[in-house]
């Protein structure tokens, strides 16, 4: 993301009033930038896991379930790739994806009219800090920087109410003329749980948690080349 | 459970005092039923632990022992199996497992009298985000949404005093016509301890612990489809 | 420990002070039995590690040097055994082992005058858990419930100061008449580490992390029967 | 570092304002001489990483792009060894090494003119403890000691802005007459995500992570020898 914008953007913000402090723009465009061409990429080399695998076995989610709507929670693991000197890094950081269901029933929800959201590193740092009374809101723009910016557009919301957050997501398509709005009451504690899972996943959708933990028997056991700056003895080496 | 019964119940919670901001019914009829269901389908399809093996090779607790009961708590992995698609999925959420006993004599106490009290990863957020004064309260009825509901009922409450909470269970068995109650004081340290195991806790019952580590060698081999969702490369892509 | 004489204690601390809101006597008396006792079984029966090793294989500490002490702190992890119906439990609770090591000259400490000062889960938690201007006071005695109780301390305090916490141990032999005192100050920085990484061993000296992860290569194979508590579906089994 | 100039830098510290509370001097120097040390030594006996192999296999950072330069944050990880008496030790202690890039253009930074400055476990400990206004400012100097001290100085500062925290490195070469500084404003939600991988990385940069947890298949299988501390049984043993 053009980080000249994002000065100006965040030097806009505040002026604002707290209840906006962590507007952010198309903060996923570039994730999806850096998607484009590592999948185009990734025909060339290899994409994987941190255990050579693929990034996750196992799907585990927290999900609400409310009145009008099911939200889900689940961390999506970063890909890793060699890169040209040999070292593996992070492909593509990981995200917390959400998923809004429509409820269409005692219990049901509708899987056909999800949609999603992906939370970014930065955004889950904006979601754990949030402090009671705290509001947030965060915008994603699949075309922004392009001569297609706003057609689509999605934005979710967190706002407090007396026991807990209304966290609502509202998806845009001026092209397809489509306008659908997701609210669900997160109560205190269930705030809780996705406070403190959204803090455990953290370091794991950052790539910390691999590059600081010993290879799996699943690893790449030729990815023993270390990155140039992990190399470096100390600061005053260059 | 009943998704807009729980709107209701939360909305007629909203109204009443701090104090029961935190109370919750029947958090774990459903995990029951999910657990009866998953019983009876266990039988036709195999439910594992994430290592492939079971769930717990080692039991550790937190017990506090206090003067009329002991109090215990352990973490209860959750068990996992292959959806109909081929990845792995959590078959049933963990709990967090408090036991009492009551004290028949010095440092003695009768496990035949024991009663349990599984906590949900909904009562934990609640149990960990509790400040300094603040109480909170937990119904389980194995019977709710049934003609019998209120028959047999089980209610845990944490309320402050001078140096720490007291933790009390009481147990109402009105066909048998029976009322247990157990009442452990547990000191800022103890509670201390208790939070701090139960953050630590809490993406193990919920089995993000397991989604976001590598397979170890005890790890079903096969598992390797990945859930759709984790599988979608961004949020944009359907 | 005798839970009534510790309800007694307790009830006779909340009235003092804030300032000594965690005095604790005996902590590790209890410990030290276990210790004892599992000593003698050990001969008995194998006691071993969570990986089926030793507990531990890399040795890690934190140390404060200042003018006239060095304070060191490092992790003691549990050690395991099988209980009689096959399952393995916590053979002895970890601790975190305090060394203090007094100053001969610049940047010398004398290993051979050192004394340790062991903290239990619980006085651990006590430690995590102090807040700015908070004090804190521990007190081991290896003859407590003995005729000798009394004749041996040691006493571990926390006490605040401008930039951090004056940690002190002092320990007394009535035996020997003698009487040694260290004191460390230690900055809020270095305290802010020592808070980190307590928080983080905790779960690792109680158990929880070993109980909670999968086996590793060097675990114990046999060791797969489950506590019955673990094996138990639900709260509502018996 | 000399712990009498310590005890007398804090004295003299105290007196300063909160602004200043965490000045820390040369803190790095210490662990540049056991580094140089290490390097001399490591021919003669091996260093490796817990995992037997070398600390990182994987490359993680966390990197902020602004107008007028970028900033990364990745963990290094400690090394370890064996001591004379054959258990295994940290041989250095990890850092956070913080990369500072000046921008040439949109999008574009300056690698040729990075400049580095490696966080202490300690400095971390400053770092994450930082509350809503708080200064810190940290000195390194390469020839703290020497006679060549001050000639070559770093300081790294992090200071409060509406919505988060500047953080400038400034480099001084008096021998060369160069003076170097970078300033990056850190977001709220930035900074959130910094103080939660940076209170993870903690242990694994202290070695507590790599010492409570098992050995994986990559450890040096020899290295079996308990420290004579881990071997205590209690704080009674000597």
């Amino acid at each position: 993301m053009n980080p000249r914008a994002t000065m100006k953007l965040f030097h806009f913000l505040n002026s604002r009033s707290k209840l906006f402090q962590c507007r952010v723009f198309g903060e996923n465009a570039g994730s999806r930038f850096s998607l484009m061409s590592s999948a185009g990429i990734s025909t060339a080399r290899q994409s994987y896991g941190a255990d050579g695998g693929i990034s996750s076995r196992i799907y585990a989610d927290f999900s609400i379930f409310k009145g009008k709507a099911a939200l889900s929670a689940a961390p999506v693991l970063p890909t890793f790739s060699k890169a040209g000197s040999g070292y593996t890094k992070v492909d593509r950081r990981g995200v917390i994806m959400l998923t809004f269901r429509p409820a269409i029933g005692e219990r049901k929800y509708d899987s056909e009219k999800k949609q999603l959201f992906a939370l970014s590193v930065t955004e889950v740092g904006s979601f754990i800090s949030l402090g009671p009374g705290d509001s947030c809101e965060f915008y994603h723009d699949p075309s922004i920087q392009s001569r297609d910016a706003g057609q689509v557009r999605k934005s979710l919301s967190v706002k407090p109410y007396t026991d807990g957050y209304f966290i609502s997501l509202s998806v845009t398509n001026n092209i397809l003329k489509t306008n659908e709005r997701f609210t669900v009451p997160v109560t205190t504690a269930e705030f809780a749980v996705m406070r403190a899972a959204f803090n455990y996943a953290l370091p794991h959708i950052m790539g910390w948690a691999q590059s600081t933990s010993p290879p799996t028997d699943g690893a790449d056991r030729d990815v023993l080349k270390v990155h140039p700056q992990l190399a470096a003895a100390s600061e005053w080496d260059r």
